[in-house]
């Protein structure tokens, strides 16, 4: 529970710049002393970012005393229980009070922080985050979208749905399209993000029928002024390519295609790492070109790309990958900021209303374009 | 139009252990040079590979006498047309006789050659091969297989279907099951190969419906003498690993995998090119590390598992990539050799055939384990 008193609020020392991001400490395979460490490196970096942390209080207040960059800006909230990687997303809605995860989400629904980050159950912080916050009007299936290391500027590619659910229908993945390219403007500063849609070739007559029809829906969206590009199919290895920025595919593709890449990325490396072990000669080479070597190993490190954005909530929930250290929480903690000083949420909102207020002007079959009802935010 | 005459039969010279193998030399993203390079390479290696030739007749005629160890050892098909990569499927089975394409699946379904190799157009050379060698009894979908580079003694694991039919029921993934075991066996030298389908996690709730049936079906099949192991779900991240050799999968999650693979190898391969380049100092390492990059350069080169074979027709098609070079087609080459020497096509189809008893066996509800008629084929 939730219940638990503050050591001092965030809200009452936030200035007019300062984000409250709400910390999920346990569940992480390292537990909580790495996501503190995290939440101290992002301290800082960054002196506009304040925590609420949750999990047991005396060893989290004991861990945060640890970092005097923290001092005055974090507010504890004591959870005893603590969902564990083993446990079933159904149980831990039923019983999942009490657990510093649902203590987390709690912040966000509240208001009292403006998004959520935690290392914990994928399964069961998105079931979580379905029950306490809920969907956002108009949106059928939320989507987990990660970003990807491309050659664009912005050094990655969005892709989504990563799996949030196995399914996606053609009007899912319009909402993919939607809130990915709200994502690209407000996550990664990409104002006119190119949107494509994954399939097994880039000809019109390719794949499957639901792919066919999520086509022309996109396609549409994009030239009633929805503010993004819509380049058409792409394949498994535009993931990374310079003329896309995001990538839409149901949750069953895109799991597949995050997992085979990574693999192949951890592959390769090793490969690597054995060709420089392999003579005297080769690691004296190794030595020499330890700072390439380093660079090299920064543009592929997973914990720079750390944390997978829920998206299609009434709240935004970061998931940091459950081995993550302080470098990756760190980067996790960053990502959420970035979002909620952004207000990503309220844009991201605002943006579906628009798209469902369009899709039922089309469906009236009289819709003219740049003539819907777009009040709101024409950018979000 | 395969009627031409030869230059000279290889079927008369055959000896008692040499094999006949049928090549479209058109189609390819470099023409008939280069795949005429690729055989003479291929026969310089192996004194017993022999080749029926597929394309015009003097321009092949002319190229094949360049190479002195391809004396004697072609046959010339003539073949004015030619199948582009632009080409419907559809196009190609309507007004495909008399192209190259055409004829090289021809000298397979008459029994003149085991195996055929074509660089040309996918879409268009499965189509072909259903209408003109038809599929095996008991096959409903046929399947493309590919090799991935793994951590497995035998450097490889198997993964199907990877863009046969964007989808596959679960009868479909049994028989991609027992059609990779097959191909394990024969054309890798796995003699109880471990099995593993392919899902977004290794819990047995998780995934889709047909995936879950699929699962019971292939344990089943593994339990009642089929000659290899069921490992359960694995996923994207397991391509490359040691703890499987086959991989089944339907063709749309086959290709975006195989895709998004191929695509990070490329990505971290030119990010490791960026790497070296940056400095003087890291220019002279990579000089240094020479012989190990190379090393490392053989493992991960797409050119040495070229080669998808079309599984569950009547013959064998190992389909190499467009844009292979002579080490390329040569590969592809090796490989349609070793399955032509092992009698791979007639164990497959025994293998087909005794899992169509067996699953006929089930379905009358009282199958006994070991009990099934298996007269033809037990390692097949």
């Amino acid at each position: 529970m939730s219940s638990a008193a503050s050591t001092n609020s965030p809200r009452a020392a936030e200035s007019g710049s300062s984000v409250v991001i709400s910390v999920d400490a346990m569940g992480g395979d390292r537990g909580p002393a790495v996501v503190v460490a995290g939440m101290a490196k992002s301290a800082g970096k960054n002196p506009d970012v304040r925590f609420v942390v949750h999990g047991p209080r005396d060893e989290l207040n004991r861990l945060i005393a640890r970092h005097k960059v923290l001092a005055d800006r974090c507010t504890v909230r004591d959870a005893a229980g603590v969902v564990t990687m083993h446990d079933k997303p159904s149980q831990v809605v039923r019983n999942g009070e009490g657990t510093s995860m649902w203590s987390a989400i709690e912040s966000v629904r509240t208001g009292e922080a403006t998004v959520t980050v935690s290392c914990g159950n994928t399964g069961a912080l998105m079931a979580l985050s379905m029950i306490r916050l809920r969907k956002l009007p108009g949106v059928n299936r939320p989507a987990i979208a990660c970003l990807w290391p491309s050659r664009n500027p912005q050094g990655f590619n969005i892709m989504l749905d990563v799996g949030a659910d196995v399914r996606a229908d053609a009007p899912d993945l319009l909402q993919y399209a939607l809130m990915g390219a709200s994502y690209a403007r407000n996550g990664l500063g990409v104002e006119h993000p190119r949107i494509g849609l994954m399939n097994v070739g880039t000809e019109e007559h390719k794949g499957k029928a639901e792919l066919k029809l999520a086509q022309e829906m996109i396609a549409r969206a994009a030239e009633s002024g929805g503010h993004f590009d819509y380049i058409g199919f792409v394949e498994g290895g535009d993931l990374a390519s310079s003329k896309v920025d995001v990538i839409v595919m149901d949750g069953f593709t895109g799991n597949i295609a995050l997992k085979t890449g990574e693999g192949t990325a951890k592959l390769v490396g090793g490969f690597m790492r054995d060709a420089f072990n392999n003579s005297i000669l080769s690691r004296f080479a190794a030595l020499l070109a330890m700072t390439s070597l380093k660079r090299l190993q920064k543009r592929i490190d997973p914990r720079r790309v750390n944390g997978g954005v829920f998206l299609g909530l009434n709240g935004t929930v970061v998931k940091s990958h459950g081995a993550a250290d302080a470098t990756g929480v760190s980067a996790a903690i960053k990502l959420a900021f970035r979002l909620a000083q952004s207000g990503f949420q309220d844009r991201l909102a605002a943006r579906v209303a628009q798209s469902q207020a369009a899709i039922a002007n089309e469906s009236q079959k009289d819709a003219t374009p740049g003539d819907s009802d777009t009040g709101v935010a024409k950018e979000s």
